[in-house]
């Protein structure tokens, strides 16, 4: 089955194409009429099913995946939650995660989840959703190469190294957007057997 | 298995509870902490899916059940749409019925066709959705006293009968929310079988 993921995100691609093996994951890129929508929900989830839909207009041949997510702080109250990507002025990982530690600065309580919700919608308009979470605690300078986003400043529970420092295979092992990926391909599979 | 409707209208419910033969469908009612989310979606899904989710806060123990459906008149470019039960002013049913008359008054074309997206969520926070549709056109003058909303004033393909004149379950074989109930219920019986 071919599957369209809605996301101009390269890292999040190629943990999309390890996860969904068996599969055949296709870039957005491939729609050139591709026009990323305004993200107006107040959730992940919801989020994800505007991506979903957007995509999910540009061809009738594919599924299509995407998803929406973002790391939630306790002594934040949350943030940068649904705005993780927009969490800084520029927008970009660095300056994002420079933020994130000027904001935690001198605070104790360190502890932070990430959350994924993924979406898949089909041809037939049928859609199915998961969510993945991950939780850990965000150290006080950026340790690792891998990943992206707030990764080298996040160690998973049991970890001493952080997601950046983590191989792909183990992250996705691990990762919200590992186990939101598993489960709904958990659905797929039992989905597929009598629809496709 | 255990699902709360997330809805206060009691057609919808009682169409809902005669479609899921063998479930038990709950009354939101039953949660007196309930409050109607803002429908702040711009498609039929994302509303259902903001509906559904308010719900799921609600309780652990049960899956939710929420719809979004709307009648879309092809003359007035698809309105009333996500709009459709706050046409008028007034948002009540006989309302919305009237502007909807007096707008398509003196028009010949008056092919309209309703959707329905239905969406459940369930404890594992995963989440199916399927769309329903039905196509027809709209009359004159009302007629019938079933149903609800828009169903006096809509005609089915193939039907002389308007919608409130069928019998329930006539109106469940062929509408949109019937439709997309039963497509509903299909994902559901392959996932349950394995999930719960």
């Amino acid at each position: 089955m071919k599957i369209v993921f809605a996301s101009g995100n390269k890292g999040k691609l190629r943990e999309a194409a390890e996860i969904f093996e068996g599969f055949e994951i296709l870039p957005i890129s491939a729609f050139p009429n591709w026009k990323a929508p305004e993200e107006t929900g107040w959730t992940f989830l919801q989020n994800a099913v505007i991506k979903a839909e957007a995509a999910s207009k540009l061809s009738n041949d594919y599924a299509v995946l995407a998803d929406d997510s973002g790391l939630l702080v306790s002594v934040l109250d949350g943030r940068p939650g649904i705005f993780s990507a927009r969490f800084s002025e520029e927008g970009t990982d660095a300056a994002n995660r420079a933020k994130l530690l000027r904001e935690l600065s001198g605070k104790s309580d360190r502890s932070a989840f990430f959350v994924c919700s993924a979406v898949m919608i089909f041809p037939d308009k049928t859609m199915i959703a998961a969510e993945g979470r991950c939780s850990g605690r965000i150290i006080e300078s950026e340790r690792g190469g891998n990943g992206f986003g707030y990764d080298p400043l996040f160690v998973p529970e049991g970890f001493d190294r952080t997601m950046a420092e983590l191989s792909e295979e183990e992250k996705n092992l691990l990762s919200h957007r590992g186990k939101a990926f598993r489960r709904l391909i958990g659905i797929l599979n039992r989905k597929t057997a009598a629809t496709f």
